[in-house]
């Protein structure tokens, strides 16, 4: 089954939800205006605004509240992506221009933070301190989690836990909140808050390892970008980790390819084979397995509602995804 | 009368601030902390914890619920700075070097994303939607303020609406809610609120002004950084905008030199001289001055309390300072 099969359950809540954001993302100025809609135009799972409709169906579901709290997780997913390629120099997207590309630096920052704003401008719809909180620490946490990833570039002595630390911030802490936030927009009791918190968690670690391992044996036209942009960028993710772990003398050269800081694209393909080789993949297959395992648990302690068996099928989709 | 000599009248709240603002920016992430601490001990007057300060006198003043605003707003405009060096690709700031050229304009994007989101958990404490949305708005509207800076720059065309709408959502508006938000917090009256609003807005677009004034007529010491470095980035302000608007050869050379978007030490000294002798220094200066009176006439109407003498002190002494 794949993503489109799955939301077509509760398609009319989805496109409430996109019309939402398009208003969300209308700016007055025309370059702002056309940064963002460009980016909200380039599309996405929207898994963070399905995570929290579907959360909500555990409690008292009200699209007309779940949009302010949905709307702003896509919003600061947008924005903490183009603040993204302005570091990792990135040209394209899911096979689109990145806005710093069609733009610049500075225009991609400001889009940036007109979006977090907005994000932020949105959710003031809700007067509990606790979901501000909870937004809000998640922020500051994603900017940590990018913090790092700059000072891990190119550092070849990082070890598991780091890289594992670094995914929770990158990916997983905002699935995770999407759904503890649908959850408690809906007032669903604390402890079905709690799994769900959970669930979005063990599947964001899954998601992230995913695309990790994508990037290593996905084509161009598949990522929408080319394979190996992880390495290139010195981002060592949980494959490359593996392969350098039993493979020393690997290790020494991209430890030389990593210094001259530059590689062709021969030298990316040769690198890409040896991870494979070193059997780094299924390795990687096999956490993220692991977190997907942990995932159903978490599930299975839910109340018998319909969402729980979408849950289901998202979680397992995103096991088993290709793009 | 200085500053020093008026903040001494309320000495001990603003180090409660201050060290509320250290405790903030703390960091686990060692870069990250040195960044944040590094622009936090650059400095500044910090005019705008002031004013929450001085406007929650008008009400119900409790320092450690003010503190939940007062850092904030410090906070946003700390924030703004730092993304504000990458846009101006700015070396020095208040005589130190700016975040960007001390690290990089990576991690000066995450400080400033980080500066942000501590902003906005720390505002979590209230429980009121209208402080939320009054903050989260204005961090839209300076967002705004700063695409439309850089859609200018370079640009002669402009006209006076444009800088003072500009000089609005850069500067006056953050100043204007730093005075309405601490009468929001204190439960003041709305009436009242609104005329410390106006208050605010009026100082603040005073102070904007004499800024750019003073990168005219400062010497490099007072200013902490090169003069005619606005002319340089390619900012016209409101000295530049009239002596353009009076002298149209002058216009024509200062076209020329954007063409090259590059000026030597000599150039600026030419055209600084040159605007200073059309009479924009004087021209700003009234503008400037106009904007007090309209603030005075808003200190008028408020009830005689002390912090109103502290509040007309401050505005005084921003319509004549030096640095």
């Amino acid at each position: 089954m794949n993503l489109a099969d799955i939301y077509l359950n509760f398609v009319e809540d989805i496109q409430f939800i996109e019309k939402e954001l398009e208003e969300r993302v209308q700016a007055t100025n025309p370059v702002l205006n056309k940064s963002s809609v460009h980016l909200l135009r380039a599309g996405g799972k929207r898994i963070r605004p399905v995570f929290v409709l579907l959360a909500a169906k555990f409690g008292n579901y009200q699209i007309n509240e779940l949009k302010h709290i949905a709307a702003p997780l896509e919003l600061i997913h947008m924005g903490s992506l183009v603040h993204d390629d302005v570091i990792d120099d990135a040209e394209l997207r899911r096979g689109i221009k990145t806005v710093k590309s069609q733009w610049d630096n500075r225009v991609a920052m400001y889009t940036g933070d007109f979006i977090f704003g907005n994000a932020v401008e949105t959710t003031t719809f809700f007067s509990e301190p606790s979901i501000h909180q909870v937004i809000s620490k998640a922020m500051v946490e994603i900017c940590l989690g990018e913090i790092e990833q700059i000072r891990d570039q190119f550092n070849l002595e990082q070890n598991l836990r780091g890289y594992l630390r670094r995914i929770k911030r990158k990916t997983a802490l905002l699935i995770a909140i999407s759904c503890q936030l649908g959850a408690m927009a809906a007032k669903v009791n604390p402890d079905i808050q709690r799994q769900l918190y959970w669930f979005g968690y063990y599947v964001g670690m899954s998601f992230q390892i995913t695309d990790d391992i994508l990037d290593f044996v996905g084509t161009e036209k598949e990522l929408g970008k080319p394979a190996g942009g992880d390495l290139l960028q010195g981002n060592v993710t949980l494959p490359a980790l593996y392969a350098i772990q039993t493979d020393t003398p690997l290790k020494k050269e991209l430890e030389q390819a990593f210094c001259n800081k530059y590689m062709s694209e021969h030298q990316i393909g040769f690198f890409i084979d040896k991870i494979i080789q070193s059997g780094g993949i299924e390795y990687s297959l096999k956490l993220s397995d692991h977190y997907l395992e942990k995932a159903y648990t978490c599930l299975d302690l839910l109340p018998d509602v319909e969402a729980k068996k979408h849950l289901m099928e998202i979680a397992s989709y995103i096991g088993r995804r290709k793009f």
